[in-house]
């Protein structure tokens, strides 16, 4: 495959490309490339928010680069040790590599486990003797650091940083330097970090790498960022049905966006199934074709199949009447406040109570969690109360 | 002896004691304080500016408390990796040991080589992990650093501060966790990272050290820090005649300074000096006293004898004239300006003339540097050219 078109193919999707020059002329050399990705081992549920960056990765392995796996072990085993957030707990080696199992049975469902090289920071960066690190830290300064969007809002706003957040990013870009890495793919989130793994790489007298962002995929909301934390999210462990039932339920804006990015398939036939869409077709067709892509990644076609038949019967046996309500929502409204919005039930009082009793029920699952923000879907309370809530 | 008269002691010439209260509280243990110094094996040349620390080390060594000299090897052996600074070059292994047993003869001219400790801080710092050194950057914050007095400047003028900067001192202040000390001198323009000590202590869960600073000694120049760069220092290394003619140049106020920083002698007996000087007495003659105390403290008695009488033979040789003109200066001049300026010479380039045919004298000294920047004292150019010049 020629220059042009491998960098179509990797240009898909991509939030930036730095800088493209430089990343054309290593293409040019024809050797395989040596992809970065690094993955922070404390949550090991992955779901389809980070295959966007895999199934990067992905393309890239089927041109015939290297990928390396990057796991960022060495800082999950410290933690945040000046114990400001409860969410940098410090791993044990073994919780770490537990996590990293984990992790590699998911990503192999997308990438060849063969040609994927799996490896640990904790490698490299345990080998830093200090003055090692007094030598690493002398390489950026405090100014350069400060640019980092958060690490600016922090400072403006009196909020402490402490010294050893500045040194994470060093240590993460040094994991370039160690790897020697050509081209390093990151969230789009995660451009400042990517940047000075290719600084570093000058710094330590090596070859700069190129950097790949990818955009942020937004969660079911269609508004935030997908994350376990928020309940938006499809896991890449979710059973086919509930897989299919969540792809089933998001807005049809944010369905071309999951297209755009989660899809592989030829640009060309997306418009063309846009233009179907104009023409009057159904969107919840349209909606079980990306389902039924995204299903058939993780599982084979008699599963897939299954699952769509599942969602079919589920709703023709929940006889939804043909005319029902339709109420606008902000997202993150609670499910007991909507309940009563949507004229369900008398109060969130009365709400809450039917949560408990598990009478209520969204595209036909029972929704237990009292605390759930809603999402679009059809929701249904007893037998015969029903109303459609879209999140505008 | 009692808390009072030791407190009365180690409070002569001190900057700060800090905090007093806690510092009262580890005296009336009883028990040998452990008081730690730092120094930087870079220069090893020390000089009286230097010893008003080593006085005070002195003084609480004679107290019956525990030295331990901190030889700052650790950062030497680095250097200045951010390669910004020529003054940070990297020495080797030998080279700071070399320095170190230089530093050791001189300071033991003032200490009891047998009552102190000399450490190097390579010991601890050298067996710090990679992951220690994060541990110990999040034990304080960017904007406590950017506190300190020079990194807020420098911030403030978008001078660059390399992030390593802000690792050494947490470096030495980490020599107080590894030590364990009770008290830590330094120069006032160290009182920053001696608090930083005090505080990783508490982090590491020891018990907090005082700290006690001293103020910085002038130069001959009355006005600049004594600095060896500055060519306005007393080296403790100078021949007695040199340390004599020094001690005689400086100005009458400045002496008074040097009684307090430097001297030994009881309180009680520098007022009865100002007395005298004040009923008339030569200034001359009090200068001498503080320059034989200074001698003596570094040559025996013989020497000091002898240093005092070269010094009025060389007067009375020179056979300097009773009234010869006087000039003021501001410092900072130089020889050659200065020599133009009091008529001594016809033209800068007749004085860089004279200078170079050994022509130029001053306190009856040759002068050879034609940069030489003018202190007080009473120049000559050849045999019968003579001017008093004062710094003011």
């Amino acid at each position: 495959m020629n220059i042009d078109q491998q960098l179509e193919i990797i240009s898909r999707g991509v939030d930036e490309i730095l800088p493209l020059d430089e990343f054309k002329e290593k293409l040019k050399t024809g050797k395989p490339l040596k992809v970065k990705a690094g993955f922070d081992p404390t949550a090991p549920d992955l779901h389809l928010g980070h295959t966007v960056l895999i199934n990067k990765l992905k393309q890239l392995q089927n041109l015939g680069h290297e990928i390396y796996f990057v796991v960022g072990d060495f800082t999950a085993m410290i933690g945040d040790p000046a114990g400001k957030s409860a969410t940098r707990v410090p791993l044990s080696k073994k919780q770490v590599l537990e996590n990293a199992k984990t992790y590699q049975t998911q990503i192999f469902k997308i990438l060849d486990k063969k040609k994927t090289n799996v490896v640990f920071n904790s490698n490299w960066l345990n080998k830093l003797s200090s003055a090692d690190m007094v030598k690493l830290a002398a390489k950026q300064t405090v100014a350069r650091m400060l640019e980092r969007d958060d690490f600016s809002k922090r400072y403006q706003n009196n909020q402490p940083i402490s010294i050893h957040e500045f040194l994470y990013p060093l240590l993460q870009g040094y994991d370039s330097v160690a790897l020697e890495s050509d081209l390093e793919l990151g969230g789009s989130d995660q451009k400042f970090n990517l940047l000075m793994g290719r600084e570093l790489q000058k710094n330590y007298g090596k070859s700069m790498q190129a950097i790949l962002t990818m955009p942020i995929l937004e969660g079911l909301d269609g508004v935030a960022k997908m994350l376990k934390s928020l309940n938006n999210y499809i896991g890449i462990d979710d059973p086919p049905d509930a897989m299919f039932g969540k792809i089933m339920s998001i807005s049809d804006n944010l369905m071309w966006r999951y297209f755009e990015l989660l899809s592989f398939k030829p640009l060309q036939e997306i418009k063309d199934l846009k233009k179907q869409m104009a023409a009057g077709k159904n969107p919840r067709d349209i909606k079980f074709i990306l389902a039924e892509e995204m299903i058939a990644r993780f599982y084979n076609a008699d599963e897939t199949k299954q699952a769509q038949q599942n969602f079919i019967n589920q709703f023709s046996k929940n006889k939804i009447p043909d005319n029902i309500p339709e109420f606008e929502f902000l997202s993150g409204i609670k499910i007991a406040n909507a309940l009563k919005d949507a004229d369900l039930v008398a109060s969130t009082s009365d709400g809450y109570r039917m949560i408990k009793q598990g009478a209520v029920k969204l595209d036909g699952k029972k929704i237990e969690n009292k605390e759930f923000k809603v999402i679009s879907g059809i929701y249904q309370v007893g037998k015969r109360k029903f109303a459609k809530i879209s999140i505008i």
